[in-house]
């Protein structure tokens, strides 16, 4: 997906400052609820942080009082009808969350006001959530009548545990910072103007201290192992990385960077130093459900 | 299976009212022991609950001062002899465990007592648990020289991890509410007087606020999700739903009510208004392990 | 693997005492660096541990004051260059992690202090994990231009989250016992001259009070279906074993023992009385990953 020039994104602002990609939902007049064209702004900024080596991790955020209130419901009660597309229909909010769990780059959410619907389902493919004092949450799919999207029902109950998910989901209620932390949803919990500071600490420790391949490898490899059933995958593919970076530049400049106690300088780019073996999966590819049957 | 006459249950009491089927254990005297008229029992008003569209959350709960004390051995040292069944032979904790698994409605268990052997691992598979001061909890089947029974093998490290599990279950020791709080076994704890107002709460909240269809669809995507690999399954499914469901009376009803800023009144009913995908998945069939190898 | 007489292992002292072997990595002089004579030690210590129904229970500490520093990288840069061996090399820290996966007998980390790479990953398929107030973690695979090994990218999402896991691997970042302890990696935090003998406790306690042959069963039944998709499987199991298991002597004497309020003195042995049914897995067998594709 291309990018356009000048203002590159309508509904979201990029900024790449010491590696660092904030990205920033910005419909505040609208609680930066999520329109098509948002999920299309989210889906080339990714590419963007993808495809850029100078970017070593990203950060989410939401301009205004909010982070995202949920699905643009302004056109009343029919905004979710998608019958015309019929069995063709893709939910919006899952091409996202999986564009997300594809990434090669982590992914930290800076919660700093309500994240509501698919405000709140959009996070969890992002693999580390910091809250503001201010955030506030609702797996609200059940008070609208739909269900749970954006893949949700795949990792929220990996998030959270199936009991705390699903008295969220059933009841569809509100809760704030300090449950959402001790329910292990988020990381931790920040006055407002902590927050974004915080999220820049991990992207900043990340981005000066680790081998951009390591990491790219490393989060594809615990996303995916997340759905293997035996750890015997695990090492069969520990096994045949190693044996392909294990005598590479980075391990070579981790290990005399670590003898010599210096900060490492690692050489490998994930544009052009993935070893042979990535990506070693199928990739899944989207078919209507009713066709399985 | 249908319900008798009368005074419906021999092992237990069913008591509907604000739409929350209260179902209590009822052989107070044996500290609730099960036997397999309560396992029939049980099955018996799960069937009620899914078939009766008054019935929007379950709550399970003890009479006297125990929740249930495991599996009834009056019958001595031979109790859990079933060579005579041979490979045709069913845990039948597991029997409810899976019919709880296949549920429509939200399952709260408020535990007021101990709650041993299968009388612990019969509310794994319940969505949520609430605990009692009074609740004391035991995974003793090492004890008892058996092994976890009602399939918690599957549900007990989904609940609380590997390693709390393998604790409990390797030692066989009992404990107590707040050790059960701390390791997300259950989710809150209470005074017994408080217990089954706080387990009323969280019934009355799905009650009032939620749509039952979107209920019943999310708790079998939770569910069924926990067992597949990768988040495209979800997608694929809440796309599916999505063109099914989002165009129909709750999803509009949902919308006008929020926006409305009023009480959403759903029409949808479990009965007669699940969408033609559901059920999406072939259920799992018994067969004894031996007809694998 | 057979052992060696006299002095056992080149890099572990072994030692059975009240029925719990323990083990400690001793090489004192490098932090307990592991090699490939620690790994193979680490094998045939488990193999005894497995052979020998005197042992219920294994401690794995360290000697001095650190648990094991991580892969020795003595050798310099090259210390992961596995080029020469190709796709046949295998992840030597992955083999230790299967054996442990497939032990019968509970495993026990007592962590002393440093915990790094490997000396952090080896924990992860070890069933239950205290630390000492001297514990320090680092999943630094990142830091040094390699990946997460010892299948650490399948066991550590499920011990800890992929929340924090990710926020560990990805800064590469160390951490004390009080942040493991928080995030669930350890079971609990001892003064240093406390967290032996609290492992003993836990150790103790199983092998004072339950069956052998439930634990070895319960351990392999909890390790596999973490991987399995749905409940039915460990119904399936559960009857099986169940049917096999439950007239035996074990059981009666579990029964008997509870009724009579004495302790249970099961003759049930891991070497001769395991049911029939097991093992009831094909185990999964190495190749390389390119074999896949």
């Amino acid at each position: 997906m291309s990018e356009r020039p000048g203002r590159e994104y309508e509904t979201l602002l990029a900024d790449l400052t010491d590696r660092v990609l904030t990205v920033t939902l910005h419909r505040p007049d609208r609680l930066n609820a999520c329109t098509p064209r948002m999920t299309a702004d989210l889906l080339a900024v990714l590419d963007r942080a993808d495809r850029e080596d100078e970017v070593r991790a990203v950060i989410v955020t939401g301009a205004g009082r909010a982070f995202c209130a949920g699905a643009d419901v302004s056109a009343g009660g029919g905004s979710f009808d998608h019958r015309e597309a019929g069995a063709a229909h893709r939910d919006v909010g899952g091409l996202v969350a999986l564009r997300l769990y594809a990434c090669t780059k982590p992914v930290i959410a800076a919660i700093n006001g309500p994240a509501v619907g698919v405000g709140a389902s959009m996070t969890l493919p992002m693999d580390i959530r910091l809250a503001s004092t201010e955030a506030r949450f609702g797996f609200v799919f059940a008070r609208r009548g739909i269900v749970p999207e954006s893949a949700s029902s795949w990792f929220l109950p990996r998030a959270v545990g199936m009991q705390r998910a699903m008295e969220w989901v059933a009841t569809g209620r509100l809760f704030g910072a300090g449950e959402a932390h001790a329910a292990g949803l988020v990381l931790s919990v920040h006055e407002p103007d902590d927050l974004l500071p915080a999220a820049r600490v991990i992207a900043g420790e990340i981005a000066a201290n680790t081998a951009p391949v390591s990491v790219a490898l490393a989060r594809q490899m615990m996303w995916r192992m997340l759905g293997e059933p035996h750890p015997m995958k695990a090492h069969r593919l520990d096994s045949r990385i190693m044996s392909q970076l294990g005598g590479g530049p980075d391990p070579t400049e981790g290990i005399e960077s670590f003898l010599a106690k210096r900060p490492p300088d690692f050489p490998g780019r994930v544009s052009s130093d993935m070893p042979p073996i990535y990506p070693w999966w199928d990739e899944e590819d989207f078919r209507p459900l009713d066709e399985d049957r």
